[in-house]
């Protein structure tokens, strides 16, 4: 288990304006990469170059965190927009965050899809392909990070991207390895011993128990982990020592 | 004469989702530097693409127009926001831009303040000062375009910055060297033979006849047309046509 | 045919900060209800402001245009957002407008979805209850401008609300009486006469020729004509005036 | 004293989307008076409709707590746009507003500026007038809620609006009778039996204790407290109690 390697990844700078959100410094000391809003869901410049420089002063690596153009939504909502300009979307994000990466010293070290374009991409095609699109022609040596199985991740190994897997600490998952919807019952693991033990699992021996007490190749690179309730830190920061514990090497993938 | 040179600069790329405005394609064709807006006054990411591309194709340089996020004011509203706000503000509108321009295999090259946050610069020492900290910070080699004797071009040089000054084709001057008021009569040069024949004087001699018909030195390296009407397109053109002719070399200065 | 009446509606107040848009001043002296955006997809306050002045000027019966919010997107992207939530956006919209319509001696008098959000009401059963709850919470007494067979008149009748059915001076039909998507060639009727021809049938006679040359009955009290671009305005004056000759009544429905 | 009698009002509303701001439903239980953001600095319209519903069933009276349209800057930022837009930003908020508070049975019944606006009018004539233009337009029989001294309240009172006076429970107060500013130290009096004790003095004997130890009279008809904070909420909740304790009727203006 020594050569057992994982990443801790959390979203961040999801401030706007008067408006707080979670608690970046605390996650800074646990994530090993940070996805970080770029300001079309949430975000705005303050909190970028605030975030930027907190995350490149503690080595943490820098995501951007794309999205749809929806602050009254926080992204949470699919767009059924034009593939042409999605692609235009998200190289306006990627780019403005990189510039704050790069005043801090950095750079940009990858891409995520937040929210619905998240879901969307696990199968949505065309829309896949414009973020894959985004990445090429902005740097095709960013990774993009999503779900096992999913479209973004296939295309994006297809344009000769490097596609990561990542799976999360406290979601159940279905028999096919997808994520159960947070409508149904028992979607979220709030359980912290149970949030810990089945990150350790998965990092170790890339399964998780599905909902139907089926197990789950799941094998990812990072993990997903929570900050935006004081108690989900407290989780995110028990998810970390307990991979120490076992042995698992916490380190970015980028 | 022969060693006259002079750029001309116009405002591009400000149109907004289903808002076209102004004719990009003419002034591609016209002027040697192009300032595209950068979304937060105008400019969304399908206009900055389109843009970019163009202007990179035609051998037209790149310039940052950062504005206020104003989009339902165009920028053209003084926002007296906190200096230290404004500077992430700049640095994100450059950033993203030049996330364009290098797709398109270029890069921003220059920076030039829009609308309210120009005529602010010329005087407001803490807004100027922002707007220099962030070019410096984000890239210390991109020179900056503003009006001879404003604050923002005194602090550019003394931050190390290459501070640029540009004349309007168009627009009548105070004895003392600044603009007048559009709320002034008089303050809009219309008569195409007279911008041209002032446009040749400020390239070739320095000098423009203010509204009191003293003569004031001007000595600009870059002369800003419009493009936002038929008329100013035939006018810019005019103006270049203009400069050819006296020998003047049209050369971009970034 | 001396009893035949019907309405010409059209979109206005669609221009946004400095980007006009169409010709409102035109399409009021031509249509009898007139569709103002609402600020969410299109429509400033001031807009708001002239268009719904000009509107009680001209005896022009003003009706809610409500959609998505997304000014980059001008409506035209379908978002798949909580009902509760769409039924507070609709609200909002309609109030804003209602309160210039008062301040200009009137009220709001109809709402119609504007965009994609049009077109979801179609069929989506959940987004159309929305929009009927608005309305019914708001006024009751608004009717609710939509296609034939819509989800949005069947749920708009069984609330009680008033449904009035609209055809389209210049689009092609499907032999179900659904417009054919401008993704398809010949979705939109380009010559002015036949434009002029099939409105007069469609008010008089209550039928339209479908795409396969099949007739199919649509009984519009109300027509919706374009002012987007000067072709359209000259258009929507002919129909206008075709209709008059035909001994149409040309009246709101409101 | 028994005829004594003072408003409590407090900004209430101002969440937006995934982002909340402040305890609504505790404030609820405190003030008489909810001023409610209406979307152009905070509060989306599901936060206007659930907040109308609330003040509705508690009996609290809704104002319309209108700004500058500047969600990332909160409002608190002065925007020096034309007077001419400002009126009609200005309706439309109060319009919107009315909306939500005529769905929940009642309608609003004052106007107060918010934030860089509540300030601009103080002395900004021009600004000033535009906000009484509004209200004028909209509904003559609002009440506009400001300071004592203010160029609001005397415009509003030479239009025939009604003028109320405000003063602050926990703000310290120049010999003029203006606020001391938050940039300078003392600027918020932040002791809980301090902030209960000069509110009673307010409401009671209409003078407050000025910084420079001078006693200024200040004749509120309203006492502005916060609830951004569990400590504001608890501080409002006691300077209620102080109130009602000293014999003073807690009675909304409107």
């Amino acid at each position: 288990m020594a050569d057992t390697v994982i990443d801790l990844n959390s979203d961040l700078g999801e401030g706007f304006g008067a408006w707080p959100l979670g608690d970046d410094e605390a996650l800074l000391g646990i994530v090993t990469s940070a996805n970080v809003a770029c300001g079309f869901h949430a975000g705005d410049p303050s909190v970028l170059r605030r975030v930027t420089e907190q995350a490149a002063e503690r080595g943490v690596v820098i995501g951007a965190q794309v999205g749809y153009r929806d602050l009254a939504g926080f992204g949470r909502r699919f767009i059924d927009m034009d593939p042409h300009e999605l692609v235009n979307d998200v190289i306006y994000q990627i780019a403005a965050l990189d510039g704050f990466a790069r005043v801090a010293g950095t750079r940009v070290r990858y891409v995520k899809p937040h929210g619905a374009l998240y879901n969307a991409v696990v199968h949505h095609a065309e829309q896949a392909a414009a973020v894959v699109d985004a990445v090429r022609r902005y740097d095709p040596e960013l990774p993009v990070l999503g779900l096992p199985g999913s479209e973004l991740l296939r295309q994006a190994q297809e344009a000769g991207l490097r596609p990561v897997q990542e799976s999360f600490a406290d979601r159940a998952y279905t028999p096919e390895g997808r994520l159960v919807s947070r409508r149904q019952p028992g979607a979220v693991v709030h359980e912290p011993d149970e949030v810990v033990k089945r990150s350790v699992r998965m990092a170790t021996d890339g399964t998780v128990t599905a909902i139907d007490d089926s197990v789950v190749a799941v094998r990812p690179r990072s993990l997903c982990v929570h900050g935006d309730t004081q108690g989900a830190v407290e989780i995110a920061r028990r998810v970390r020592e307990g991979l120490l514990d076992a042995g698992v090497e916490v380190r970015p993938f980028a």
